[in-house]
């Protein structure tokens, strides 16, 4: 088949090529109605302009959008501000951005269909983006996969999705490790708190190609259990949200249990302030009744009451990477094939656990 | 005088009226060195473009930029995230722009300068921003005046600068509000850290017209002791900035002094976090031993140990009216003159304060 040009989606729409080319280039010089019209054509026909072409003629605008599809910087329920993660990720994007002259240009409560499509698109095609850093909760992404069939610079954040250009941590080994520490430490009862678990993945596959942190982090804990010989339990497992109430909810719940836990592993650090509130209302000693692990290695950590032990995650370092690797497609300096970094994370020990044995 | 035209900046920059006419409307269409010379001669005449004659044909690009002025939305020492309230302001910011369907564009790092006017500037003339919500830390910003001074829709968030449409928190009550608590808890001896202050304001005025949020919540302070005649004793006042490091080390610098302090107000409530640690550290019983008082009731006061008093800041509801404030703007519905919007605050006392008598 011909490669589709202007002319057919021109055709098609019922306007002159001279029409869909100010489309492309200057929509805001086309009337919203005919604009529209021709949107639905190149739709239709899955047309992909020529943005080789086009970046040729066009000076940087200097200026990064990341987008977070399904997801949120702030928290839509409250009306008190929390850090969130996506806030927090935002920060060292931000610093990443600034770090090499360009500005962030954010957007949240993406959903995953046509809708973002055209609005991501045409922010590139009006020149007032030269890449993406998107934020994903699902693997082979319908809007990255179309902007990358257009030639439009994106890279993932947080997510090891082998179809695109990513920047991720290792959730999986992170989580194993958290494990090894308090089996050292003599703890065999250990309990984990979830993040949010799609409806499907209650049952999370241990062979699943692409993960999301939360099953990432879920299966380096059965992978832990696993290898010290440790007892897995329905009712040493809670499902988390991420939040401070969540950890604390968890925590109270995981504390009824018949056999109560001798150690409580949670999902990100907030949940791990909960909980640490949650086994101080009890009256539990924390490490001696029980031991509190958070992941992220947030600021606050050595403020909590015990200081907290958690998962570094070097956010800055993988935001500089995530930034580098898409000005290297922008500028044409980037390798064929993908880029895909995988950064190591560490433990960090402070007094929420017991001194290993 | 007659009123300066294009023809002027084109006579003075060498060029045709017509290149002037497209540096302003399109200026990524022109060599960078032809628009550094329109630029030049535009800053030289101090030439302000007609930008109401300009909005008419321009279509909304639903985008507002966020722009600190010396200030950052992260912490630039530290390889490891926390909450800023930047960052905070932000997080609300971006509510509220999703919530009329706006995208926020925005910049760090931003100096006081005529880079940073020209950078805005930019923003306007190329149709890339709509109107600017800009955090200060000075009065009398000069960049935003060169902007309102072109007709650019800009509004300020955080200080209560007469010269500018503002939202602001009413910081001086608040932080008398607090010395009222704690004076009618029995406290005596009450102790405060201050947010950064400008070096030439150690002495801070109390007649002075504009104060910064740190500045202000130190007046209140003061005000409070008057009110219930207490004394102020300059080793019960310690200089903090913002951070969790900060005010551990101010209340261990304060429980230093010849007589402890029986509480420690501190102007934001990551200083009250570090506070908690460093009076837990030091063996003291909070709020038996000592009092402790934050500022801006974020989500995790009620999972510190104790749960931290602290003064609520409607961050969302700031927000969501600086952005109507600026959309009125932008959409020529304001009336005439300035809207300024001073937002009660309250306190909300939890388990770190006395109960009052």
């Amino acid at each position: 088949m011909a490669r589709l040009t202007i002319k057919d989606v021109a055709k098609m729409a019922g306007v002159s090529f001279q029409t869909v080319s100010l489309v492309l280039n200057h929509p805001e010089k086309v009337a919203p109605k005919t604009r529209e019209l021709v949107q639905a054509a190149i739709n239709a026909l899955n047309f992909i302009p020529n943005v080789a072409a086009r970046s040729l003629r066009n000076i940087s605008t200097k200026t990064l959008a990341c987008v977070m599809f399904n997801g949120s910087s702030y928290d839509e329920r409250s009306e008190r501000i929390q850090d969130t993660h996506y806030n927090n990720v935002l920060q060292a994007l931000t610093r990443a951005a600034d770090r090499v002259g360009y500005t962030l240009l954010q957007r949240n409560l993406m959903s995953d269909d046509a809708a973002s499509l055209a609005y991501v698109r045409d922010l590139f095609l009006a020149g007032r983006i030269d890449g993406l850093i998107a934020m994903v909760t699902v693997a082979g992404h319908p809007v990255l996969s179309e902007l990358q069939r257009m030639g439009f610079p994106c890279v993932i954040y947080g997510m090891a999705d082998p179809q695109f250009h990513h920047v991720a941590q290792s959730d999986r080994l992170a989580a194993l490790s958290v494990v090894d520490h308090l089996a050292q430490a003599g703890c065999r009862r250990i309990a984990f708190v979830t993040g949010p678990l799609k409806e499907h993945s209650s049952e999370v596959m241990r062979d699943q190609a692409v993960t999301t942190s939360s099953e990432a982090r879920y299966l380096g804990y059965l992978d832990g259990l696993d290898k010290h010989g440790l007892p897995l339990r329905s009712e040493w497992v809670a499902s988390g949200d991420w939040s401070l109430d969540g950890g604390y909810r968890a925590a109270k719940q995981l504390c009824s249990a018949r056999q109560r836990p001798d150690a409580i592993f949670l999902g990100n650090d907030r949940m791990a302030l909960g909980a640490l509130k949650a086994l101080h209302d009890l009256g539990l000693h924390v490490p001696g009744d029980i031991s509190v692990v958070g992941f992220d290695n947030m600021r606050y950590d050595d403020f909590s009451i015990p200081s907290l032990t958690s998962v570094n995650v070097p956010m800055y370092e993988m935001s500089e990477h995530a930034v580098r690797i898409l000005l290297d497609c922008i500028e044409k300096r980037a390798p064929a094939g993908l880029v895909q970094r995988i950064f190591p994370t560490s433990l960090v020990v402070r007094d929420s656990t017991r001194v290993p044995n």
